[in-house]
C-alpha cells in the first residue's frame, strides 16, 4: 500500500471506529446504570460489560500491540474484562459479571472514553496504524458482534423482571414481517460442485474461510423464513407432545425442560402474547419464527416433510439466489450442520486465534443474520454457532427438501 | 390505656418509627443504585429489596388492616417485595431479586416515602393506631433485622467483587476486641430448676416465649467468646484436616466444600487478612472469631476440650451473669440447641404468624447479638437461627463445659 | 466377677451369638445372590453387604482387640465392608455397594462361617472373653440394628422393580392394626421433674444416657398410633395442598419432589394400595401409618389440632405407662426433638466411639419400634434418628397435646 | 428370489442365527449372576439386560410381526427390555436396570430358550421366513452391536470394583498391538470427487447409506493408530496442563473432572497399569492407545501437528488402501465429524426406524471397529457415534494432515 491508499484507508478506519463505538452507547440510551448491571444468566452478560469487554479488546490486542503501549487505564481492568482469552492471562468468572456493581456504569464509560482518545491518537498516525489495521477491523467486528449480544442479553435479563420493562416503544423484532402469509415457496438448486466459503477479499473471520469446493445434490429451499403463523399450526397439531417428531436428545430437552412454546411466548386470554424489546405484544402471525432452539427447527421441519438446510446449502443458495426474502436482519437460519472447521482451516495466530477455532465441538450453524445484528455485519459466509438447546438468540428457520 | 398513655405511647411509637426508618436510609449512604442491587447468592437480598419488603410490611400488615386501607402505592408491589408470606398470596422468586432493576432504587425510595407518610398520618392519630400498635412494632423489630442482614448480604456481595470495595473507612467488626488476649477463665453456674424465655414485659418475637422452667445440670461458660488467635491455633494445629474433630455432616462439608479457614479470611504472603465491611484488612487475633458455621464453632470446641453450651444454658447465665464479656454487640454465639418450640409455644394468629414457627426445623440456635445487630435490637431472649453450615451471618462462639 | 458367674455370661453370650447370627441368614432365605446385591440409593445397602459388614465389626473390633488375633479372612475386606469408621481406615463408597458381584454371596457366608468359628472359639474362653464380652455384645446390638435395615433396605429395593417382588406371603407391615378403628384417646400426663435415658442397667448404646433429669409441663399423649385410615382423611382434606399446615422445609419437600401420600402408597382403580414386603396389598385403614417422613407427621398433627411428642414425653410415658398401645412392635414414632447429646454424654472410646455421637446433628429422634424390629432390640430409652424428609424407614407417630 | 434361493438363503440365517445367540452365552461363560446384574452407571447396562433386550428386538419385531404371534414369554418383559422404541409403547428407566434382580439370570435365559424355539420355526420355514428376513438379519446384526456393548459396560462394571476382577485370562486388548513402535508413517490420498457410503449389496444400516459423492481436498492419513507409548509422550510433555491444545469444552472437561489420563490407566510405584478385560496389567508401550474421549484424541492431534480425519476421508482411505494397519479389530477411531445424516437419508420405516435417525446431534463419529467387536460386524461403512467426552467405549485414534 502506498502512501495515499494508507491515509484513505486509515481515513475510513477512524470513521468506521467512531461510527461503530457510538452505536454501543446508542444502545443503551434509555437504560440506567442498574438496568446495565443486570445478568440473568451465566450465557448473557451485562450491558455494562458488554461495554468494557469491547473496550478492553482494543485496549489489549490494539494499544497492547504498539512499540510503546500507553499505561492501561486501570490495570484490574486486564483481569476483569477478559472474556475467555486464556494467553491474556486470568479472567473473571463469567457467571459473576452481574456482581461487578464497581466499576460503575459511569466508570465504565469514561473507560471507553480514554481508549477512544488513545485509540484516536492512533488511527490519526497513518504510519504507525498500518500494522495493526487489521487488529482494529477485528476490534470493530468484535464490537458489533457484541452490540447483536447486548440486545439478546438484555431481552432475556428484562424477561426476568415481573413488570416486563421495554428497551424501546418500537419492537425491533416486529419491524421484519414475513413478505406474505401465503405458503411459501421453494426454490430449486442444481447442486453438483459448488465454492463455498470467505474469499479473503474485504473482512472476515477466520472461521469462515478458506473458501473451497463441495459437492452437492439437487436441493430446494423456501423463498421465505417459516411464519409464527406457521409455528402455530405445528402447536395446535400437538408438535410438542409427539415424540417421533423429535431428535432423542429434543425430545428429553422437552421432557425436563417442560418446553411448550418458542422462548418468551405467553399464553393468556386464550391469545399468544410474545414478550419483545418493546415489552409484552400480541404475537404476529405473519412475522418470521424466532427464538427457537435447533430441537424445535428441526421437530417442525419433519413434521412439515421438509428438513433443515446444510450449512453448504445455505451458503451456496445465498451466492447464487440473493433475492431469496429473509436472508438477513430477520433470524438466524439454524442449519443442520454441525460448527467444524472447514478443510485447510488455520486460527489466526496470537490470542486472537483463540476467537474461534477453539468452539469447534458440540455446536450447530445457524446463518444469515437478524433484526438484532447492526447493519454491516451481515455476510454470506457468516458463521454463527450455538448448542442446539439455544433459544435465547434470535434464531428461526428455513425449510428445505432434497429435490 | 387511659387517653393519656394512649398518646405517650403513640408519641414514642412515632419516635421510633422515624428513627428506625432513618437507619435504613443511613445504611446506605454512600452506595450506588448499583450497589443497592448486587444479589450474590439466593440467600443473600439486593440492599433495595430489603429497603422496599421491610416498607411492603408496614403497607400489608398495618396500612392493610385499617378500616379504609389506602390505594397501594404501586399493586405490583404486592408480590414483588413479599418474602415468605404464603397467606398474603404469591411471591417473586428469592433467588431473583437481584434482577429487578425496575423498579429502580429511586423509586423504592419514593415508595418509602410514600408509605412513611401515610404511616405518619396513622402516628399521629393515637385512636386509630392503638389497636395496631403491636402491628408497629413488629414492623420496626422486622426492619431492624432486615438492618443487620443489610450488613450481613452487602458484605458477602461485595466479597465476590475482585475490586474487594469498602463500605466505610472503619470496619464494624473491628470495633469489639475481646478484652483481653489471654486465656479465658470459665464462670460456673449451678443449674438446677431455672426459668428462660421471654416474660412478656417489653417486645418479644413469638418464638421467644413462653417463658418456662428447664432442668440444667451445673455447667460452665466461658468469660469471653473465642478469638482469631485462638482459632489460629486451631488451624495451625491441622484442625481442619482431622476427621475424629468434627461431625459426620461437618466432615463431609469441610471436605467437599474444601473449606480451610472461616469465611472471608485470606492467607497471602505469610499472613493472614479478612475481608470486612471497610475492606481487606490484617486479621486482628484479638479480635472475636467470626463467620464461622456451627460445624467450625463444634469442632474448635471439642479440639479445646470443651463444648458448645446450650440454648437454655446461655439464656439462664445471660440472665443471672449479665457480666459476661460479649454477650451483645461482638458475634452471635453458636449454641448446640436445634431450633424447635419452646413448650406451650403458639404462633401468633393471622398471616404474621408466619414469622417464625414455620422455620422451626433443621436449623440451629444462636444467641446474643452481633457487631451489625441495630442499637435496641438486641435482648436476653433474642433466637436467631441458622442451619449448620452457615458462615456468611456474624457467627462465632463461647466455650462451655460441664463442671 | 467370680469364676461362676464369668462362665455362666459367657454361656449367655454364646446362645445370644448363635442366635442372633442364624436370624441374618433367616432373613434372606428364599432371596437369591441376585436379590442381596441390589442396591436402588445410596443410603440403602444390598443385603449381602450387611451381612458382611456385621461380620467385619466382630472381626475388626472384637477378634482384631486379641492379644494374638487371627489373620484375616481376606485382607481386602478390611476396606471393602468398613461403614464409616475413619479410626478404622479407609472405607470403599458407599453409594458403590450394589456394584460388588465380588466377593460372592457364597463368599461373603463363608465369611461369616469362618468369624462365626472363630468367635466361638473365643465364646468358649470365659477367661479370654471377659475383656471382650461388652464389645460382643454390642457387636450383637449392631446386628440387630441391621436386621431391621436388611428389611426396610429390601422393602425400597424390591419396589423399584416394577415387578413388585414379594419377601414373604405374609407382610410383617400387615401384622400390627391399631387395636381399634375408634377415635383415639388421649392419655394425661402431670410431668415436673422427670428423669429420662438409659440407668446402665443392662445394654444400651452410649447415646441413651446417661440418664438425666428434665422438667415437663403437663402434657398428653394418645393411647395408639395414628392409623393408614385417620391419615386418609387428611389427604381427603387437601392435607398435601394446604402450605399453612407445613413447615416451610417441609412445603418445599412436598413441592419440589412431588410428595403426595406416603412411601409405597399407589393409587389405582379408585382404591389405595401400599407396596409391603409381601407386595402389592390393598390398603388397611386400621393398621398404623408408616412411611412417613416428619415433615409429614407434624403437618397431619398441625392438622389434627395437635402436636408431636418431644422426646423427654415419650420417654417419660414409655417408663411411667407401659400400657400405652402400639409403643413398641408397629411404627418407630418421629417425635419434635433433634438428635443431640443428654447433659454429660461422652462418647465411648475407641473406634466404636464414633457409633453415635458423629451423628448428632441434622436429625430428628424417633422412638419406639417397628415391626420390623428383631425381637430383643426395642427398649424404653432407645434413640433412632433420620433427617426429617425420611420416608423409606418404617416411621409413623403418635400425637400429642398441651395438658 | 426363487423357491430354491429362498431355502438356501433361509439356511444360511438359520446358521448365523444359531451362531449368534450362541455367541452372546459365550460371552458370559465363567461369570455369575451377581456379575450380570452389575450397572456401574446409566450409560451401561447390565449384561442380563442385554441378553434379556436382544431377545425381546426378536420377540417384538420379528415373530410380532408374523401373523398369528405366538403368546408372550412373559408380557411383563414387553416394558422391562425395550430400550429406547417409544413407538413400541412404555420403557422400563434405562438408569434403574441394575434393580431388576427379577426376573433371574436363570430366567431370562429360559426366555433366550422359549424366543430361540419360536424363531427356529420360522427359520424353518422359508415360505414365513421370507418377507421378515430382513428383520431377522437386523436382529443379528443387533445383537451382535450388543455383544460388543457387553464387554465394554462389563469392564466398566468390573472396574468399580476395588477387587479388580478379571474377565478372562488373557484380555482382548492385549492382543492387538501396533505392527512396529517406529515412528508412523503416512500415505497419501489425491482426494477429488469420492464415493462415500453404503451400497445398499449386504447388510448395512440405514445409517450407513445412501452412497453419494463427497469433494475431499489432498490429505494424508497415518499408516497405523495413535499407541499408548506415544501418548506418554503427551503426557510427559505436559499434555493435559496446556488449555492451548484443547477445544474449549475439552478443556473444561479436563478440569472438572479432573482428567489426567485415558480412562483405566492407573499409575502406581512408578509404573502405568491399565485395568483390561484381564484385571490390571502392564501397560504396553506398543499397543494402540484406547479409552480415550474425543476431546482427547483431538489435543494428542494438535499437539502432533496433526488433525483427526474426516469421516469421509477415513471412509475413502479404508476403500481405497485397505492395507492401512488397524482399521479394523484394534480401537474405534474418532473422526472429526458429527454425527448427522448423509445426503438423502431416510430412517427405515416402522418402530425399527428409531435405531439411528433420531440420534443424529451432539455426538462425533468413530469409524473402524475394536478388539471387542464381534467377527463379522465390522465393515468400511459402519458409523459408530458418541458424545465427544465418552472414554468408556473401546476408542483410539489414527492421525490426519492436509497434503
Amino acid at each position: 500500500m502506498n502512501q495515499q491508499a494508507r491515509e484513505s484507508a486509515a481515513c475510513s478506519l477512524e470513521f468506521s471506529y467512531a461510527q461503530t463505538r457510538a452505536y454501543s452507547l446508542e444502545l443503551i440510551r434509555g437504560l440506567s446504570a442498574e438496568d446495565c448491571q443486570l445478568q440473568s444468566m451465566a450465557d448473557a452478560s451485562p450491558l455494562k460489560w458488554h461495554l468494557a469487554h469491547t473496550t478492553w479488546f482494543f485496549e489489549t490486542f490494539v494499544l497492547g500491540a504498539l512499540a510503546s503501549p500507553p499505561a492501561p487505564v486501570d490495570p484490574r481492568y486486564k483481569v476483569l474484562f477478559n472474556s475467555y482469552y486464556i494467553g491474556v492471562g486470568e479472567r473473571h468468572l463469567r457467571a459473576e459479571r452481574g456482581l461487578l456493581s464497581r466499576p460503575s456504569l459511569d466508570e465504565v464509560l469514561h473507560y471507553r472514553q480514554q481508549v477512544d482518545q488513545q485509540m484516536q491518537r492512533l488511527l490519526g498516525n497513518p504510519q504507525q496504524l498500518a500494522p495493526l489495521a487489521d487488529l482494529v477491523t477485528l476490534g470493530l467486528q468484535h464490537e458489533q458482534q457484541h452490540q447483536e449480544l447486548m440486545l439478546t442479553d438484555l431481552k432475556h435479563h428484562f424477561s426476568c423482571n415481573p413488570l416486563q420493562p421495554a428497551w424501546r416503544d418500537r419492537a425491533p423484532e416486529q419491524q421484519s414481517a414475513a413478505a406474505t402469509a401465503r405458503h411459501s415457496q421453494y426454490r430449486s438448486f442444481a447442486g453438483g460442485l459448488c465454492e463455498i466459503g470467505a474469499t479473503g477479499n474485504g473482512f472476515s473471520y477466520d472461521n469462515e474461510g478458506p473458501r473451497h469446493r463441495v459437492w452437492l445434490e439437487p436441493f430446494q429451499l423456501a423463498e421465505r423464513n417459516v411464519s409464527n403463523g406457521e409455528f402455530l399450526a405445528f402447536i395446535a397439531d400437538g408438535g410438542y407432545q409427539r415424540p417421533e417428531l423429535w431428535l432423542s436428545d429434543g425430545w428429553d430437552w422437552v421432557s425436563q425442560q417442560g418446553v411448550a412454546s418458542p422462548l418468551y411466548w405467553q399464553h393468556a386470554d386464550q391469545q399468544w402474547q410474545a414478550f419483545t424489546l418493546a415489552g409484552l405484544q400480541p404475537l404476529n402471525h405473519a412475522a418470521p419464527l424466532c427464538h427457537v432452539s435447533l430441537y424445535e427447527a428441526d421437530a417442525f421441519a419433519r413434521w412439515s416433510g421438509a428438513r433443515l438446510p446444510t450449512e453448504a446449502e445455505w451458503g451456496h443458495a445465498a451466492e447464487s439466489a440473493p433475492d431469496l426474502a429473509g436472508l438477513f436482519g430477520e433470524v438466524w437460519q439454524w442449519t443442520n450442520s454441525a460448527y467444524l472447521p472447514y478443510p485447510g482451516y488455520q486460527p489466526a495466530t496470537g490470542a486472537v486465534g483463540e476467537y474461534n477455532g477453539k468452539f469447534m465441538i458440540n455446536q450447530m450453524v445457524l446463518r444469515g443474520s437478524s433484526c438484532a445484528t447492526p447493519a454491516g455485519h451481515s455476510r454470506n459466509t457468516y458463521r454463527n454457532f450455538f448448542p442446539a438447546a439455544t433459544q435465547w438468540q434470535f434464531s428461526g428457520l428455513r425449510l428445505a427438501r432434497d429435490s
